[in-house]
């Protein structure tokens, strides 16, 4: 699942590193009220909860189970509870009831938590760990990370939809950033290379490394404003259905609301929900939580295009990028050589290659030292709870 | 919307009677863990939380806003989150969202009942207090017991779905009757007189009282055990179509499990969840949990059938009654001479007069003094969440 | 099913009505093209060929089958394809399908209706026949009545759902009539009589005769008018809540249009599709095509309410009736004494007594000879395509 | 929209290029029932009646309205009922209701026909045609082209699922081929170009050619046969979640049938609709009807995987094609430089581009000469109707 010649973690990093990442996690819930770790409004979010529960899972059926003599699981039902998709590993709860599970309680999922990191870091403060051992908690440190990422944007979906607007953290907010850079960046037609080629983690998608051919294209530095996008609005974009794609067209039909997610208008003035209040949207900030959909019909409006995932990739080291997942317009399929590993860790990635879109980048949501420029991000083309924002090409 | 010519209530009981209600809902509360006052797993329940919050925005709006001179709202936007059904009261929340919602949290609406409750004794403890006054806070005491049993049917439900079948509170069942009785009335054509005759509270659906015409039929002095149908099960009663009502047949086609809801068949033998965790079904127990087409399929199956609601009433003094919800073959539909009153009050219950089949009696759930022979209770037929069970006629 | 104690149909006269009512079914296809016999739009909604040859199925199933020595079945599947809801007959094609079944083609069912009418007459031009077997013929005649009423009305959707509003035959139409009389009946209390009692035919449903005790009442001699509806609608009936039951307000709230069926508003003024023709709608024509919930919310702006299918009954012989199926606010249950028979005929009516409301009369749809005043007509509330109309009492 | 810098056709050829395409269509129904050009049993099925006029419909709207002097459309209501997804012209019936339109009739629909095929031929004689003209009739033949597969693979769909499985043509199949050759081809690493280059016609979504840089891979010579996918049934291949795509694994979960379309298990034995009839499916016939879950299960299963789009095309010249559509493992998404020409025709493709999967090939359903290798197919990756194999890659 990963390829990794040189293991350059050795235990006692790896024993700190384990400790830090486990630990921001809970530092991400503090601000929350025990009610707020319960719902999941629509099936795509999971509960604040359940995230706590299932990345502690993650380390108890793949690294104690097997590698931790003598371990006894903390309850024989959590298997079956904080399971997601792993359907090698017997029977999940119907993802969409998460939010109905009251008990385990808050505390009892810390304890949990509590119990798991204890055995953790027994099993990582011995001298001799098994590459396999440390490669799969490394792996399982990524997939707390990814976790991380999804508990603070479903938390701002379950708050964003409350009528109260409930403020999570005075003075914290994903979305206020703006462009440090305007201009436009040309590639010359040619052959490149894609995929992870360095040292460290990287999942399996972003291997094997391959090449390329690029016919020539632009790029833009900047990421589109709210500004800009509201010019989009201004213009009638919602309405033109010649700019849509055609199911992008059905889906925002049938949207109650015309515009990114969060955004309301009230006498005139477009605002939004921020984990730091109701506030109104700044023109100059840089575009956030829109579907692909959005994104596309803006770029055709714009007469540009979205770049494909391998433009964005030749291109990275020229902007700056990590305040906003972008949309490309590649389809999440396997790279050339793309193999599963055998068992339920196979199941990572290769099952979802069908109907996502690949999303380049990071955001202001990532958690920190988890991005790097040939992480793969993917989701289905309708949804707009990332920190999702546009860099048009042409 | 109540006939009530003597006012019995006199202030000073009306004081310790709203004090008395009050705190019997927060005890029914006080097993519960924070988390499970937050699910709403289908759309027909509502959470903990919002039960305690919605009987409190009921004092509030129509005791303490007209009748409280200077009384402040506790919160602007709870009249919007914890309205139910008044259409006439502005917006309300999205029914099937209730549980979404977990800002205000549990402490913060306590705190909201303990600001309305302090108005409200304050209110109460005046000398003169007008007659719609007091017969208005006569309909939410009785508008709060009628919460006091769905929290605990809701409650059930919640906690019943839960794969690790939390016990709510140790030797609490709503489900552990047995009949005393056995043998079978019978009542001679004629004449009878139906609806509430009495002093004190009744709701709009008892009044006015009218005749109806009996042709002569029997009533059975028991109610319908677990092992009764236990043999219906055995005898192929849920494969049977010729048994069952057209839509219910097509209810139960869809329905993944065969039986009462909260039994599960485990090696051979039929047990269910209860409040006091999970447990064999008792033989000799009162049938509990099922649907009116459950209820009508089975009737068939013996060769008799359910009463209607006049029957049941005529008949009710001769038999036990108060352990279960019974359901009768009558539809809830209006008494001769039902008139709405104006405003929201007036969208209490005439409005469901369609669509749902009237319940006869009151169930281990009932809240105590909140029965009498003449109360008419309705749920829609595939409804089996209330302590619903069968006593048979022919 | 039937109670029938003096037979009055001798053989020679049943052979003639059988012919007779099967010829009317084909007549009523006449102005057919082959295209229009085969669409399902809804589910409720049956094509004009399945009817011709269901009706058909009743005969070939119920009487050859059993009791005509060496009948051959015309076709092994047609049984399949053409049963309807009569579960004890072996595995039905699922309702909401019927529309894509394109062979056996018009002319093959058309080659079925006359093999099988061949059989027909020939078991009936027999000397001797038995009691049971012309029984299940009446039945079967009146079977076919009630299908001819639900091909002219199912053809109608057909037809005026297609946006280039074809005419059926000219100078036909369904919805032109006037009322004659305007006064008000007044009916005192008392016990009366409710149900089937003479000779000839009737539905199981109809009987017992039974006794019910009325309440003084009063009911209209006419029916409400278009013009009555239009000023329902102008005072905004469709956009106040209060004047509606409350799964009323859903459907409602759902619905693109707010009017009685094939009603259109054009430059301001009401037009309607008739069978022959887009046509004004006639402000002194008697309103058609409306819901139980419409012809609720509109009694409930009038002050008055429906009557009860017995206050119906017992009034019906000092007014006019039979242009509308009129609402009554009675659900459909069974009378006192009501058995379902056997077997497969025993699923005609019993197993429907649930969540439908009692329409009494019958309407220019009904064919002749199809009506008394004891016919019990049932549909969901919120079905509009009979001809439905408003009757109001207080 | 398509670029065609020498111009072949003479407008004589166009004549009877224009009268065979038309001709062909026709020919196609000759042996229908009226019947059965009327329904729509699924909302990505169209009835055959509607292909007839749609296809008429795009000569009416875009050749003889702007071009064509003096010409009276045929019917005002047409362009609204035969428009298919051309939002930029007006108005358009829903797409699953054109099932229940049955006016105007078949022959109605034949008198269009040959009203526009008068007026195109008149048209057409004329000595100078305006090159855009004769653009867009070529573009109109080939729209028609893609009807016919589309009329004679929904015909299918129709007829197939009937219960008694009517013959379409005695001696017609489309699914009886069988492989001619069975070794596999080896493709070197390097840079290829990929699209259409040559003269006459093609789609938008052909152009632009350009460059490719492939891996080495492996394809096979033959496609997979029901003797291989029947393997995979029996070995359990349905049952394994690990071999699925994700959204495969819900997909089929929900499928009542486990198989190929049209696949039915009668004793043990495997039986497929096909056009001549109910047949036994031969084992060393070609596979057909299989979603790309299925084929991509099976690859997997296999050990192998799709080709992309662009594997297809660089081996096509070495291996036989044409018998079926082929499943790539490339989404359908622009080519560099791919840009949609202004107005309704420029709805054509583009807009389609997301959630959709790239089939490669031609089918025994596809048009005589209307296939290259270069043509690209598109479908969702649950539909099974079209005639779609496997050729696995390596």
């Amino acid at each position: 699942m990963l390829e990794q010649p040189v293991l350059t973690d050795k235990s006692v990093d790896l024993y700190h590193r384990f400790a830090s990442v486990r630990q921001y996690t809970e530092e991400q819930c503090a601000p929350l009220q025990i009610e707020d770790y319960v719902p999941q409004p629509v099936p795509f979010i999971s509960p604040p909860k359940w995230h706590l529960a299932h990345t502690t899972w993650f380390f108890e059926e793949f690294v104690l189970k097997p590698y931790s003599e003598h371990y006894q699981v903390y309850h024989k039902d959590f298997s079956f509870l904080f399971n997601s998709y792993y359907n090698a590993v017997g029977k999940r709860i119907f993802r969409a009831d998460r939010g109905n599970i009251t008990r385990p309680g808050v505390s009892e999922v810390y304890a949990y938590r509590q119990y798991v990191d204890d055995a953790m870091k027994t099993l990582l403060a011995k001298a001799e760990l098994p590459a396999e051992v440390s490669e799969t908690v490394i792996l399982g440190l990524h997939h707390e990370q990814q976790h991380q990422e999804l508990l603070i944007t479903d938390l701002k979906y379950i708050l964003g939809h409350n009528p109260i607007f409930p403020v999570y953290r005075e003075g914290f907010s994903l979305v206020e950033q703006k462009n440090e850079r305007s201009d436009v960046i040309r590639i010359p037609e040619g052959v490149y290379e894609i995929g992870f080629n360095g040292e460290g983690f990287c999942y399996d998608n972003e291997l094997g490394r391959h090449k390329v051919y690029l016919h020539e294209y632009q790029i833009a530095q900047s990421l589109v404003t709210n500004g800009e996008f509201i010019e989009f609005i201004k213009d009638g974009g919602y309405e033109r259905s010649e700019l849509w794609l055609d199911e992008g067209w059905s889906w925002i039909s049938n949207q109650p609301t015309k515009g990114p997610l969060y955004w309301h208008q009230l006498e005139g003035q477009w605002h939004h929900y921020t984990l730091n209040g109701f506030k109104p949207v700044a023109e100059d900030g840089i575009l956030c939580h829109v579907s692909l959909y959005e994104a596309a019909a803006f770029a055709e409006w714009k007469g540009k295009r979205l770049p494909t995932e391998f433009e964005w990739e030749v291109a990275a080291d020229q902007f700056n990028w990590g305040q906003r997942w972008e949309w490309t317009n590649s389809a999440y399929l396997p790279y050339p050589g793309f193999a599963k590993v055998d068992g339920a860790i196979g199941e990572y990635n290769g099952k979802f290659m069908i109907n996502q879109m690949v999303l380049r980048g990071a955001s202001t949501a990532t958690s920190p030292n988890h991005s790097r420029k040939t992480y793969r991000n993917f989701f289905h083309p309708q949804l707009q709870w990332q920190c999702s924002g546009v860099r048009l090409a042409f």
